[in-house]
């Protein structure tokens, strides 16, 4: 079986090549490439109509060698790539591909080794800057061993130093979003479960929910924050320890949409209904959780893809010795569904 | 405020500081290096042992000039970066970075245009070789545009030209996995709830589905294939039309575990109990998904992470230029849980 004609090899031209069809040296074929050198226009315009002709692509790697910059970028996450990291990494992507960059792409799995192994490997193939995501928001140490130069950005996982770039969600604004929303249909019981006391996610919203109830001289439902884990599981058995505890409750603001999504399963085969007798406010929006609770949640979208696009922008931005260095907050966006 | 000492620039050694530091020439230190030329074995072990001493790694750039390899693999993702692919694109990671290849990434979205301008991009980069994946298992059209001599391997989603070399699941197999399962523990009345009957996946699973059942002189309990799509709501309704339309099935084989889900937690609100009146089996593993439901799921795994390894092992064989063109199915493993 003869292989189809869009498999036939393509000859690279070479600038030998452009050089004959041009009618002039190689030498005076590159002047007229990287635009040094005097020549008349004439045979510069003789070279580039060769170049077209032929299809001419110069050698990246040896472009490389002369500018200084190898247009390649790393990225390097540092707990697996899961459900938050890939759209960071794809609106980062994104913003790097239109500027013709290519992305190196690491995955250190939370281990020390590993990510000293692929930041030397970026190291030796002169990346002209590196991104970091991880799934988690707690502040993370900086990268060690970084070449002088060579910029660093923090996405959604921020650097510990405050004087790196890092780009992460602004969960203060998140959770106004999510409170106010549920203060302006007329909830006043609100009760607040979410992940391990021990992740800044769980610790941080839990903090700003409180604040924003103070504000409005309102208390948690049930007097405390319930802390567990991310899942639907801990949802389900957190919804039945607060209905026993505080049967008032109007409201849950759940620190994502898995716990979220469990509340809402429990809530329904107590036959409670959503959200006229209680309302549920998730947080991710992750659509596949979001979109098959029953009802679908409102919860607080965190823009993954612009965290990752923002970095991406700043990396640029440091790369052409534009730095700007500090954190900055994406901000969230409140998608209203059914759920309250 | 001063930047901690572990963010100090690292001053990276020069093939100069090498020969001053081994007192030879940088010409003689050069073929040291290389391993060309003669010399006194004293001499190349004082070059070697300066290599040590400064933490000399010659510029990966250069030298991919000199081998023509660039120890690049590209892989492209042609429908975003997803469930699916994020498996296939770890395993690959996994395999590639032991052998000390860093992975180039491309997000082509299902776009041709975007393809081809990556395409051109991994060519200028002269990327050693190629893995292609995307979600859909449907067979798609091969990549045109690749040069002469650099291999591609087509993960998931196989190519349509079957002298290509394409690593999928196999889905007989996993079909065979759930069917035997069902009726080892007694079941005779299946139903089969899956996706959109334009998908391979849904297609084909229906298919081997339906043989399996020939093969043990059984048919479908409601008669035909309930070809839907791949959400939890379909399962709930398509659950509700089987129990009407044959009230004495006692399983469910559902294409994904979406569906999976949906089916239980409409039996579950039926006071079914799963799976001593009716057995779930899903498809895909999605762990969030599977260990959600309830009952958890007993489902076919389809090992994703395997098929990115696999299609990296094959890609890096080709690169040695010891292809193995064809196809290569990746068997699936049968992980029981609650449902059946």
């Amino acid at each position: 079986m003869s292989k189809p004609s869009h498999l036939a090899p393509k000859v690279r031209a070479t600038l030998t090549d452009v050089a004959a069809h041009a009618g002039v040296s190689v030498g005076t074929a590159s002047k007229a490439l990287s635009g040094t050198g005097r020549m008349r226009p004439e045979t510069r315009q003789r070279v580039l109509d060769a170049v077209r002709a032929l299809d001419f692509r110069p050698n990246q790697q040896a472009q490389s060698l002369h500018s200084g910059r190898s247009w390649t970028v790393g990225l390097m996450t540092t707990d697996g790539i899961g459900r938050f990291s890939t759209p960071v990494l794809l609106g980062a992507e994104d913003a790097l591909g239109a500027g013709k960059i290519s992305v190196l792409l690491c995955d250190t799995r939370g281990d020390a080794i590993r990510e000293q192994h692929h930041l030397r490997n970026l190291m030796d193939r002169r990346v002209d800057g590196i991104i970091v995501t991880g799934r988690r928001t707690d502040p993370r140490p900086p990268l060690s061993g970084i070449h002088d130069g060579v910029p660093v950005v923090y996405a959604l996982s921020p650097s510990m130093d405050p004087e790196d770039i890092s780009v992460v969600s602004d969960d203060a604004q998140g959770c106004r979003l999510a409170i106010e929303h549920l203060l302006a249909i007329g909830r006043s019981r609100i009760a607040h479960v979410t992940g391990p006391g021990h992740h800044a996610a769980a610790q941080d919203r839990a903090r700003y929910t409180r604040t924003l109830l103070d504000e409005a001289s309102l208390e948690l439902s049930t007097g405390r924050v319930h802390f567990g884990d991310w899942s639907e599981a801990w949802g389900r058995r957190a919804a039945e320890a607060v209905l026993r505890a505080a049967p008032d409750t109007d409201a849950f603001f759940c620190g994502n949409d898995q716990i979220a999504r469990g509340v809402t399963d429990t809530l329904r085969e107590r036959a409670v209904r959503v959200p006229e007798e209680i309302a549920v406010v998730g947080y991710d929006n992750w659509d596949t959780m979001a979109l098959a609770a029953r009802p679908p949640l409102t919860t607080i979208d965190v823009d993954l893809t612009e965290i990752g696009r923002v970095a991406a922008l700043r990396l640029l931005a440091a790369i052409d010795e534009n730095p700007q260095p500090g954190g900055v907050q994406v901000p969230c966006r409140l998608v209203v569904r059914e759920s309250a």
